[in-house]
């Protein structure tokens, strides 16, 4: 039952052809077998699970559907806060992490029908793209054991692709939906900046943190963003702006959607076969009828920047009294990472801020004048051996981290919605990832074109080997 | 005619009893006679403002009243954009403050008729609460020659209280509206944080900024903000809630209202007149059925401490051209206030603007939990000798600027709405302030009062000596 998609599980529960109880234990049976070597949850609600589960299904009975995710298993990434259940934020720890009210995305997942089988696994506080944890295990890739599964999300991205849940919540700051989507081979969704509500979600830096969904098909991440997008009053920089319904719109032709492939930077240092895949996906978009463009995109080394001094000033500022009570605590990149941010100085933090709004109105300017979206590769290679990039010195650990995510990067600072989908396998099957980035508040094409892309490829049925 | 209000010149033109161009004559001739010893304008644009008024008295002799302005000759603070006219910000120079934008506040006065005299001087960039000037001279105080007018909206303030301009946009950063009302005997709203668009005026420090009205009458100060209020699309901090229409409800009586008059901090150091010329607005409130309570407000030390952060680190921010280029242009004392910006750490900078939520939560709880609006004096001294407050040293220049303003800086922290009104004479004639402070939001409420103590007072009808 667990090689469903959310949609196809939603429908099925709807159907009364499974039900939400069934769904649950087969979810609960694979993490009983496989988490042991995955990691990819911190906390397990077994019990408030079932009971859950067996709830919806006697409200189902009663021909009481709660919404579109009736009775579907999630999990939420363990910087969401959630009633009942601790948060470590990816720490050794949750008495720094607690909020008096519930994480509003998960709370409208909730409302819609979800069950929650637990917390999930993430790169400490979630500072780090390699998936690693000191205190929670590392979470390994589902598709090649030792390897990178990618993060900060990564146990979202296990959990997901490994079957051990139909959806979960991700967030994103520099690649941290995006980067373990694509390790793991799963679709990732980084919304618009303020389209999802962050309220009840630990930030790390909140003019760059997003919250989205990661599924196992576009469908599926198109459906999760219309239950959890929308404003909501416990966090000023959500929008108005409505949301439509993408998921209705995923199967219109794409024909005439102009979309550009850069011809700059973000190819360079890129493999080989990371690069092949991005290019295999634009001719298919094309052979589809899109209009591919070369194009020469804004240089990102600008859009880098500011997204590294916002994101030092702002981690630092929140993660105050643990790096100064408990720093021994805490991994020594993360630790090295906090304390250079308290001597970023308000003047530059100030001016990042300022150079963003420049940039960002020029890239919008410049390149969606010429197309309707922009693809690019997710990570520069294939996940690497785990052992090969978190081997220290930490100042090397970190410059590892910059370069992985460094795709990822620009389009935090830009706020602009970028759907993470597979994009293939290497010859040993490992996952190889395509980026979409759109118009801000269009996530309708993004997801549309990406939902082509998907439906073109010949892997797409491909599971992990777990 | 220059002795009317705002609102009964409004009511005179509407009646065609006056015509605007009367009117703008009228205080052409007082600028041309009087600017010379208060150098309120910086920017006198005769020849337009004449061609306005002539055109809206061809409108209103063709039945066509643009809206409740209609003819009344305004002038703005030299830091709103304003098409045609430069705009120095109290500087040398008006090249570093340009805009694509006109400053909507004056837009929508004009659309609601008002004639344009010209730009109005100002204490440079905005920064320092005396009203001296080495660039474009030091405003003189209409009531008392060689004391100081207030800043920094000190053109604003000597232009309205001496009849050159029946009513002036200020911009209150730390009391930059409310300090040049008192001290000029006027009436000055700083309203809360988000009521008036700022868009099109230069910046000083844009989480503490706010755009207002300077006026001879509350009544005057009630019908502007109605104008300038509301949202705008080029402001992102412009609140949509609804600003109502305070001008109606200034004579409810003010029977029931719970008014506070501090215990703690808010008179320490103010001099017996101006304390006994607040405790005397009280009694008088209290005569018309106000209830007058004694309360201890939280200590605004540490409000005073963010608002500092905060601007320092601001100011140093948006002005970092000028203080980098031209640092020999700027006076001493901006200047060393600028540099101390540079020296902010982002981790202070963040923390203060978190400990700024804080402490506004807690203050309107505790405080408008109590009573209705809380009395303090606007100036703790009336208006010293600007030879005096502005010699060297210039560190003891910056130490008393901080005591000049230490009772208008904690509301811009908090952002609240506060009304300065007169509060009386010293036996030598200078001017006595009262402040008002009310809910967020509800300015209505504290014009109101102040517009009751207005009434009651029995100088209301004092004209200054010039």
């Amino acid at each position: 039952m667990t090689e469903l998609t959310l949609s196809e599980l939603a429908a099925a529960i709807a159907g009364r052809k499974v039900s939400s109880l069934e769904a649950t234990e087969a979810c609960l049976e694979r993490i009983g077998r496989l988490n042991a070597r995955l990691r990819a949850f911190i906390t397990l609600d077994a019990e408030g699970a079932r009971a859950r589960a067996r709830a919806l299904d006697a409200d189902l009975a009663a021909g009481r559907r709660r919404g579109p995710l009736h009775g579907v298993p999630l999990a939420y990434k363990d910087l969401c806060h959630v009633p009942g259940l601790p948060t470590s934020c990816g720490t050794r720890t949750a008495e720094y992490f607690t909020s008096e009210i519930e994480c509003t995305a998960v709370a409208r997942l909730s409302a819609a029908g979800a069950v929650t089988l637990g917390k999930l696994n993430m790169t400490e506080l979630a500072l780090g793209p390699f998936g690693d944890n000191p205190h929670h295990g590392d979470v390994d890739n589902p598709w090649k054991a030792g390897h990178v599964s990618g993060g900060s999300s990564s146990g979202s991205g296990a959990a997901v692709a490994a079957g051990l849940a139909f959806g979960a919540l991700g967030s994103d700051t520099g690649g941290s939906i995006r980067l373990p989507a694509a390790c793991c081979g799963i679709v990732g969704l980084k919304p618009t900046y303020g389209r999802v509500s962050r309220a009840g979600a630990m930030p790390l830096s909140w003019s760059l943190d997003h919250l989205g969904p990661m599924t196992r098909s576009v469908r599926d991440a198109a459906l999760m963003l219309e239950l959890i997008a929308g404003q909501d009053p416990h966090d000023a920089t959500s929008s108005p702006h409505p949301v439509g319904t993408p998921s209705a719109t995923l199967e219109a032709p794409v024909r005439g959607l102009r979309v550009a492939l850069p011809e700059n930077y973000y190819f360079d240092g890129v493999t080989d076969e990371a690069r092949a895949a991005v290019e295999a996906a634009a001719r298919a978009l094309g052979s589809l009828g899109a209009r591919v463009e070369t194009l020469r995109l804004p240089d990102p080394a600008a859009l880098i920047d500011v997204a590294g001094i916002l994101a030092r000033a702002e981690s630092s500022s929140i993660h105050t009294r643990i790096a100064r009570d408990r720093p021994h605590e805490l991994g020594d990149a993360v630790r090295a990472r906090l304390e250079v941010g308290f001597h970023v100085s308000a003047h530059d933090y100030l001016q990042a801020g300022r150079l963003r709004a420049r940039l960002t109105r020029e890239f919008v300017d410049e390149v969606f004048g010429q197309v309707d979206a922009v693809l690019t590769p997710t990570i520069p290679e294939a996940p690497p051996l785990r052992a090969a990039v978190t081997a220290p010195p930490v100042d090397e650990v970190v410059r590892r981290m910059g370069r992985f995510s460094r795709l990822t990067r620009p389009f935090n600072t830009l706020g602009l919605p970028v759907l993470a989908v597979p994009a293939g396998f290497t010859p040993d099957g490992r996952p190889l990832g395509l980026s979409i980035a759109g118009r801000p508040f269009d996530e309708a094409t993004v997801l549309r074109l990406g939902h082509a892309w998907e439906q073109a490829a010949d892997w797409r049925a491909r599971r992990p080997p777990v």
